[in-house]
């Protein structure tokens, strides 16, 4: 099945904004095993949307169609979708008493300009959208089907997972069982986990099992995505998939699915009656950043203390009769962490202090990171260098110490080689 | 001008990355007066990119082709492009000689495969890309002129920037010296300083001045494109609008051009030789995290603390028997600034106490900011209630704090209504 996608929008053609809607739909309907062809992107324009339309309708069998649908004037999509298909604008009153329905359960009256919004071509078959006025819809226009979605993303994503996608999977014969497992990890490139992974996909030989990846440094989530005629063939076929990467990948894996590495964290942290504390420097708080705003976090995040100078770090945390001039070490860094887990009673510290190079920014741009994590019984540290300009080093800096505590937290070695770091 | 873009890709095409230089492009030829028509995403495949050169041909005066300028047999775009114009590639010595003093510089080997990165169609105009090995390009294919550019974003900025727009300002018969002229403000919504605008355009009534928005949240940028015969020209036209839109958004307006808000902030503790700390709770290290890590700081961020307990919050700070219980105030967030202030003796200290609603995230939740910037001589407070969700009070409150020291350093009123706050 050949499947093109059409935004539409001036905001989106002019770049005002970044078009997410795209990219998130392409990557969904990848993971469900369906390939976007060609997109295109046209503004609020009649003729523009007429030709577009009719282009993608020669060339493809499927049709997303996004934006367009709101009540002002400059939404075009239902007026150019019954002209492309040759056929008439009708009000839907299902439609209309839905919208009415809307607006008074939030007790206001519906503009007349929403009415609009119902207007339908007559040969359209209604895609619901439970949480908003845009109306989806079908229709065939040539020799595709074009479904039309809203441009407000989480109405589009919603639509998209109840309405778009069971109908494509139908339509292009593919089984229509498909399950996306995701792993996250930390510390490898994405040509290392690819290598790594060699020949898991052969584990389960009728090629239903595919192996993807999206790398967002410092992260890198490798994606699983499994057909099936039930869910218990699709579990059946991915338990001995999911067995190897556990294994190959081991403690690399720092989450799966829709958990995240601080997630992961305050999780552990949480079932143990832990709290924590962390003492950064460079990072700038950006670590804190991570775990102190979730829900949960108001009962097991602590302190934060930022500081830029190693002097007022030692002073912050209660360090007395120390004052380290010259180089970071993984001994003060201990330090300053056990100092802070005495001023703060937290169960845990983690400590990330880095030295950064000097002068400009650069690719050749490093920092030394040495952190530690202290407990009452035990202390555990690593030193590391990062390489790649200033905000890499950032970057890599946050990640890595989240993810050492995550591996204390699991009982997992806090140290283990990474590709991100210099040797 | 008729003007279109063709992202190549199947990275920008499966999602996989965002397609942010669709967007950098199209707005910055906004910003010199030129608007793109039509955009085009097709992936590594032959057969996509020729019909997509060809359709563009057809209706196009100028397209941009961004993407498949690379060494790997998946980058394409020379040798489509060859072919929709007719002609044969060529081995370009000079491109060739170039890339081999590129690899020389770095003391590496050029690998053998690099070469494909100088064979150009015979009839290419070379366009320079002084930063990377792909080599730009403009090519007649039908009527329309094309330029090729590669999809490493800085390469492809500076190439937009220093060759394509220069050439494509020149084809489009355009005036040749634009000006963008950007503020940034914090407070106000895109309608309401929409409606503050009205008629300042109209200052220069040959119509060479043109307004425009760009928000991202919690900041607005408001943008003046301006057209003029030289440089001089330029100047006295934008003098009279720019002079307006500061009367107009006034004290709301926190920074110009390229300056952001937290390195203007950074400029103003640094030319008094002072120093600031932060005490923040919901924000996480937010604050901290904006200003902490930039070139410069670390001669001016002294301490940053982050608590989730307001309990927590003073005893760090130093405030010794008070054990506040209930409702943050503006009280108690000058008192923990001035406390910290005498505990680090920093010139400056911002303080932003937030009291979260209870329960799930919805569109309804709300926080209670209490904030306050305290100097050895002096104290000022606000208090604030946003709503909109965990995730808009978490941002709202950053941008509002560090808006709110940003206006003492200047000297402005820390309090003014902002479209962001409940009544």
């Amino acid at each position: 099945m050949r499947l093109e996608i059409i935004c539409t929008g001036d905001e989106v053609l002019t770049g005002k904004i970044v078009n997410t809607n795209f990219s998130y739909m392409s990557q969904r309907l990848e993971d469900v095993g369906l390939s976007v062809r060609w997109e295109t992107t046209v503004g609020d324009d009649r003729e523009s949307l007429l030709r577009a339309f009719q282009l993608a309708a020669e060339r493809a069998d499927a049709v997303i169609v996004n934006g367009g649908l709101g009540p002002t004037v400059d939404d075009l999509s239902q007026e150019v979708a019954a002209q492309a298909a040759g056929v008439e604008l009708t009000l839907n009153e299902e439609w209309l008493a839905r919208m009415e329905d809307f607006f008074r359960r939030r007790s206001r009256v519906m503009p007349p300009n929403n009415t609009k919004q119902a207007m339908l071509p007559v040969t359209a078959e209604v895609i619901d959208n439970p949480i908003g006025t845009a109306c989806g819809f079908a229709l065939d226009i040539g020799k595709a089907r074009f479904f039309f979605t809203p441009g407000v993303p989480r109405e589009l994503k919603r639509m998209l997972e109840e309405q778009v996608i069971p109908r494509l999977l139908a339509r292009s014969g593919l089984q229509a069982v498909i399950q996306l497992k995701r792993f996250h990890s930390y510390g490898l490139g994405e040509s290392h986990v690819d290598a790594l992974l060699t020949g898991v996909e052969a584990l389960v030989p009728d090629g239903s099992v595919k192996l993807g990846f999206r790398a967002h440094y410092p992260q890198l989530e490798t994606k699983l995505t499994v057909r099936g005629t039930d869910t218990d063939d699709i579990r059946r076929k991915l338990e001995p998939v999911e067995r190897e990467v556990r294994a190959r990948l081991g403690n690399f894996i720092l989450a799966e699915d829709d958990q995240t590495l601080e997630g992961v964290i305050l999780g552990e942290l949480t079932s143990r009656r832990g709290s924590l504390s962390i003492v950064e420097t460079f990072t700038g708080g950006q670590i804190a950043a991570r775990m102190a705003h979730l829900p949960g976090a108001e009962k097991v995040f602590r302190r934060g203390l930022v500081a830029r100078d190693l002097g007022e770090v030692c002073a912050a945390a209660g360090l007395e009769g120390t004052s380290p001039a010259g180089e970071i070490t993984t001994e003060i860094a201990e330090a300053v962490a056990q100092a802070l887990r005495r001023q703060t009673s937290s169960t845990h510290v983690l400590a990330v202090l880095i030295d950064l190079d000097e002068g400009a920014d650069r690719i050749e741009f490093g920092g030394t990171v040495c952190l530690a994590i202290s407990t009452e019984q035990d202390v555990a540290s690593r030193r590391s260098r990062i390489v790649g300009g200033r905000e890499w080093v950032r970057l890599g800096a946050v990640e890595m110490g989240l993810d050492c505590l995550r591996r204390y937290l699991q009982n997992l070695p806090v140290y283990e080689r990474i590709d991100f770091e210099k040797a």
